[in-house]
């Protein structure tokens, strides 16, 4: 069994991004934006309301505190400050999750925190300390191997390591950078067998053509690109199609 | 018996403007910024940690998202939008409450939304929408006879009038604007008898010389003057010597 | 001779909104966004470096500072305050007008600023105040008989009124407000009639079926629509066609 | 000859911070917020007219975009972004010295971003991309050492070492990281006989003992300490009496 997961409700007043009508038919869980780097008020008590009817499981995609750069400048705040700054990101989304007759079940740093996140131990800690301050027992979805899931295990958090469909694999398990042209798999059918190979194999294979093991129990699938939608109700037939269930993460 | 309301938290970022900490040791309910028109995160923990900790009560100080005008310009906020932003600010202050064992207890808008609600009863009902999205049983405080306080009790929340110790009543009960120069009473020991005369008559001198009626279960007193801490505590002396107990209300 | 004027640059950060590069090969003025409602740096400058390059007039498109509501909430902003963020916004500008070898040419107000200051002398009088501010003669855009253009002659600005070819008049020559159903014209063929009839005749046929006299120097095409950029060229071919010549006011 | 510089207009709305008028009585050279971590216009106009009235010279205090953190959080920036803000801000700045009869005439970093250009060569080179952008032939003020400084001079903008009076120096000539205890000089007799030292001498007492040569051009000192202007009241006297020429750089 394996979770789905996409980043939705990163619209922001007049502007939107992700079709959160279309991939709340398809997702098992929804990394809800939480206004920090997009998402008003408005938008996240849409996208709850929508995630509870479906049954999609709720979560905080918590952000450095940055609308213009879209979360994706990685920024030094000071740990208390980022931990209050995630725990303010969660309440703020718990009340429309609960409106809703849901939970926020758990946490996910977008852009530069997560990718800061998988490395820097003082941030890691600070993000796990706001998700401890914030209550309610919630999981912390991020990268196997990641400073961010070995601080939420040491606070007694469910750590749930996530694998990214249409990213490619250095040979030690990370993502190839953005920066390297090759770092987005954009051929559809490549993601479908990808997300295939994590989900049956527990392996992809690297840039390097060596099979490299990544231990997932999420698959998430962009929810910003065209036809994000469509590929990821590909994903989900195939994964479904070669027996796997697709469902939250308990 | 009476409640002492001040806002509190009004710093953001390197910037400070409330007494915090000597407040805290005089008034017995906190309207705690919430970060739309001051207050960040940091500000709002350390703000509901200290209440907690003395035994004050916590309240969401609900405003236009408006940093660069303090919440004082009145918008034209379409009431979906309204009521969601109630609910999110909320939201984020309840969290810090949690964290400190204790909750947030009541809504009080601020600035320009609390003077808009007093007439206008579309953004009134939109500030009580919210505060019902935001579930909690919340009491809600304003000024007697507002559309405000008319839609709380119409939703079912219960109602809280307030009195302002420091500021001029017209002959209908109604404060003078702030654009009259006699709008805000500066004298301390007139601050202090009509704070009693709230208390103990529920009746002030209007600006006319004629007494008006004036039913209050809070008496607000202004946290962003300087001698405010002084002034409060002030006025909490000389209502306990007139034997009136100064509480939170139930 | 009539100009052809669209709002451009509205998209930010990761968001975008309008297709400049298409609008900007068919209008003669580009009322560029200015970052209080929509338009960060980065935005400002490639398309005034568009612009620029095209000979398109550039503008500055001044708001209510106001991101999360697109400038569309009308704000009490006193005077000082909107004539400084006036004066703001138009120097902002014009560092990257000037960087493209080009001018801010004139001043037109977004959103809920354009429409409050058709009948509010006081804001109308603060927007003029940073206009006039910022230097440099700018010409100010707006609705013919509005409280911005009588301000801005009576401050010895060159007053430039507009008619909106997708918008429904009422007989007495205002736009029929956004709250009627039939305020927009969506049917293009009509657009592009009511555009020539503004241009040729200088009238319209107002909602009730009479005809209204529209004295317009500028024709204003919406930018942020599906389509505006086909609409826009089909406006200017059509007055093209018609013997009327496209061109920025003087 | 030496020039006095502080950082100024750093309030933001409600909230102020520096002493703007005791201080520009006293400076030479007045570092002007401009919005992105503090400033709002309506402080950039008062300050500039101050300025401008006092034959202060005004430069652009120029910041990452960040409000909350008061521009102290360092944020990887993508260089095109930093260089477009850079020239947003002084133009905004430019329009109020111009309005008051003056004009922006150096450009000196604040805070994370100040540090961060010190070392980091990618980011000092976007800085001064977005001054040449602003045109205008501005200086730019910075550490001696620093790449911003060395970015300045490959671009043929005129360098300004400057020193700071109240902070203590590596034998290497930085800067004691504020995260050391002893990074600020508190003693105001200290603070005075470092500027002397700095400005007689060309060289100060590093926290080892030793002697460190600095060269500076310009002498900081802060105008957002308690007291502030007090002391540079101090530092000028001092500098006057020992005939050292106090004026802005040419």
């Amino acid at each position: 069994m394996i979770d789905l997961n996409a980043d939705l409700g990163e619209g922001f007043g007049r502007w939107t991004l992700t079709d959160d009508d279309a991939l709340l038919s398809v997702v098992t869980s929804a990394n809800v934006a939480c206004s920090f780097h997009a998402g008003d008020p408005s938008v996240m008590r849409r996208v709850c309301d929508l995630a509870a009817e479906r049954g999609v499981r709720i979560g905080a995609q918590v952000s450095y505190r940055d609308l213009a750069g879209f979360g994706r400048r990685a920024m030094d705040v000071p740990p208390d400050e980022l931990a209050a700054e995630t725990a303010y990101q969660i309440g703020a989304l718990r009340v429309f999750a609960q409106a809703a007759g849901a939970e926020v079940a758990y946490v996910k740093p977008h852009g530069a925190l997560y990718n800061r996140t998988v490395h820097d131990a003082e941030q890691a800690a600070a993000v796990v300390e706001g998700v401890k301050l914030a209550g309610g027992a919630l999981s912390v979805l991020g990268l196997p191997g990641s400073e961010l899931l070995a601080a939420a295990e040491d606070a007694g958090l469910t750590a749930v390591p996530e694998a990214f469909a249409d990213r490619a694999y250095t040979p030690a398990g990370t993502l190839v950078s953005r920066r390297e042209t090759n770092a987005v798999v954009t051929d559809e059918d490549k993601v479908v067998r990808r997300a295939l190979a994590f989900a049956v194999d527990g392996a992809v294979e690297a840039v390097d053509g060596t099979t490299v093991v990544v231990t997932a129990r999420s698959l998430c699938v962009h929810g910003d690109t065209p036809g994000a939608a469509r590929i990821a109700a590909r994903v989900r037939a195939a994964l479904e199609a070669a027996g796997i269930e697709v469902g939250a993460f308990a």
